[in-house]
C-alpha cells in the first residue's frame, strides 16, 4: 500500500519513521508547503510541494495530514479528500460534527474514505469509551492525561511577555485516580482530577512573580487548577524538558446484577515515550485500514468507531484468530 | 432486536439479568435441556425446551449459546447457527480455527450471521491484543489474569479424592507486573507471572497432606506455578469465596523513533465482580452488532475482530462521535 504525508512537522516525522515498521506500506513523499528544496527528510523520502499534491493523485493509495486542527485540517482535509484517500487527526472536539459533514461531502462526490479523528485522543481512548459504555450501560467515565506535555499550554505560556520558552505537564492527581480505580465512582471537579506543571525560560530581567501570576490566574488554561510555576535555564530546558511524552487513562467503573451488587471497573491506559510517534503509529495502521476499505468500495468520511480492527492489522483473519484471539 | 438465552447456568443468568439495562433488546425466552417445568427465571421469562428451538426459528433476532466450551459449544453452535444468528463464548483457543470452520459453514449455508469466542478472554482482550499489535508492530505482549476464580481449576481440585469443595485464585505476581509496566520487557516463565490460591473444604476424616500434595504436583493446573493450599470450613467457602470474580490485563510494550529509543506501554485491564456477569454483558453488546450486521447481509463466522465497534452501541453514530469521540 501506498502512502505519503502531507505536512511535515513532529507527526509528520514520526509517520514518516513509523513506515519504516510496517513492511506492507511504501511511503512515496512528502509534501510541504515550505520550498520542497529547503526540507531534508529523515530517510531520504522525496518532498513534494503541497501545492502540487494534485499531480499525484492516482499514485497515493491514503493520504496522511498531519496539520493543525485550529486553522490547517478544518480546510485541508475536505479539500485533498476530493483528490486522495485521506487520514487526519483533527482534535478539536467541539468541531468535529462539522467537520465530519465537510470531509463526508467531499470524499462521497470523489469516491474516496476519508478518516478523521484518528490517533489515541481522539482514537485509541474513544474506542476505549465506546467499547466500555456498551459493555457496561450502567457506570460513570474517567478519562486522565498526563503525566505528558500539553503543547497548546506549553505555547499559552509563551505568549506572555518576558516568556522565552516553556513546557507545561498535565499529571493526573494520583487521589482521584486510586479512587476511580477503586469503583468509588468519585465526583471530580477539574482541580481534583489533573495539576499543571510549568517549566519557564524567562527573558533576563523579566518580572518573574508577574510571569507567575499571568500564568497562575490564566482562564480557561490554569486559573481552574493547582498550577506550579518552576523558572529553569534554556540549558535546563533542552535537557530535561525536550521530549514530548505523554498518556492517560480512560476508565469505566459500572454495575450489573441483580440488584446492581456486581461493581466492574475497565481501565485502558498508555505510557508515551513521544506523543507524536506514538500517533503517527495509530495513523499508519488506519490508513491501512481505510485503504482496504476504499478497495472494497467504502466512500465518505469514517471514524475509528467504523472500523473493523480487523482491517488495522497486516495480518490475515485466520492468521488473527490464531495468534490474537 | 429479540434475544433469547440457550443453556440457563451462571452465563444464561448474568445475560438474562444484563438485557434489562439494555432497554433496545427485548429478552424472549431462555432454551434449557432441563424440564422446562423445573426450571424458574430470576426475572419471569418464559422457558422452553431446548429441543423444540427450532419451533421458535423466524422470533428470535439473536440467540446467545450460554454452553460450556469442552462439549457442549461444538456441537450447539455449528447446529443452532443453522436456525439463528447465533454468539457464543468459545474458550479453547487450540480449538478455535476448527469451530470457526464449523460455524462459518452451517452459518453461511443458512444466511445467518454468527459469532464466536465473544467475552473478554476471548473478546476483549483479544481486542486490545489486535489494537495494541497494529499500533506497534515492534513490541512485546503480556496477558495476566486475575486476581480471580479459575472455575476450570476449581473443578480439577474437586475431583481429588477427599475434597467436598474447592476454589482456585489465579493471582499475577506483583513483581511481574510492575516490570512489566515498567517497559522493561521481561523474560517471564509460567512461574514468575502467576501464583494459585487453593482454598479446599476436605471431607471429614480426610488426608489433607495427601490432598495438598496432589494439588501441588498436578500437571498443567498446578505443578509450574507456586501454589499455596488452605484448609477452610464449608461455612468459610460459602461466606468469603461464594462469588465468581475475575479480571487480568494486556499489557503491550513497544518502541518507536530512529533508533527505538521511544518506549510507549499500552494497557487494559479489568477488574470485576462477576466474571458471568460481566461477560453476559459484553455478549449483549455482541447480540446487538451481530443482528444489525445480519439485517445488512452479512452472513458467515465472525469474531469481534470483525466487528465495526460502532455497532456494539445502541447510540447512533453522529451521537457516538458527539459523545464519545
Amino acid at each position: 500500500m501506498k502512502i505519503a504525508i502531507y505536512g511535515y512537522g513532529n507527526l509528520g516525522r514520526g509517520v514518516e519513521l513509523a513506515a519504516r515498521q510496517n513492511p506492507d506500506m511504501e511511503l512515496t513523499g512528502v509534501f510541504t508547503r515550505r520550498d520542497p528544496k529547503t526540507v531534508k527528510t529523515l530517510t531520504g523520502v522525496p518532498v513534494f510541494a503541497a501545492a502540487e499534491a494534485e499531480k499525484h493523485a492516482g499514485e497515493i493509495d491514503v493520504l496522511i495530514i498531519c496539520g493543525g486542527s485550529a486553522k490547517d485540517l478544518p480546510e485541508m482535509t475536505p479539500k485533498l479528500a476530493r483528490l486522495f484517500n485521506v487520514i487526519d487527526s483533527f482534535d478539536t472536539h467541539a468541531r468535529i460534527p462539522e467537520h465530519f459533514d465537510a470531509v463526508d461531502q467531499a470524499a462521497k462526490a470523489a469516491g474516496h474514505a476519508a478518516l478523521i479523528s484518528a490517533g489515541w485522543d481522539p482514537g485509541l481512548f474513544s474506542l476505549a469509551r465506546l467499547y466500555m459504555n456498551s459493555v457496561l450501560p450502567e457506570g460513570k467515565d474517567y478519562t486522565f492525561w498526563g503525566r505528558g506535555v500539553s503543547q497548546g499550554h506549553s505555547d499559552a505560556i509563551r505568549r506572555i511577555p518576558g516568556v522565552r520558552d516553556a513546557r507545561q505537564y498535565t499529571v493526573p492527581v494520583p487521589e482521584a485516580l486510586r479512587s476511580v480505580r477503586a469503583g468509588e465512582d468519585p465526583d471530580l471537579t477539574t482541580r481534583q482530577k489533573h495539576t499543571r506543571e510549568c517549566y519557564v525560560v524567562a527573558e533576563e530581567g523579566a518580572d518573574r512573580a508577574e510571569i507567575e501570576r499571568q500564568i497562575k490566574e490564566m482562564p480557561n488554561y490554569f486559573a481552574d487548577y493547582d498550577t506550579t510555576v518552576t523558572f529553569i535555564t534554556e540549558e535546563e530546558l533542552q535537557k530535561n524538558h525536550r521530549e514530548l511524552p505523554h498518556g492517560g487513562q480512560v476508565i469505566r467503573s459500572g454495575k450489573t446484577g441483580a440488584d446492581g451488587a456486581h461493581r466492574h471497573v475497565m481501565e485502558f491506559s498508555l505510557k508515551l515515550d513521544s506523543n507524536p510517534e506514538f500517533t503517527a503509529s495509530a495513523l499508519i495502521a488506519c490508513a491501512r485500514a481505510i485503504g482496504r476499505m476504499n478497495a472494497h468500495g467504502v466512500a465518505g468520511c469514517l471514524t475509528m468507531f467504523d472500523i473493523p480492527p480487523a482491517l488495522l492489522s497486516p495480518m490475515d483473519p485466520a492468521e488473527l484468530r490464531k495468534k490474537l484471539l
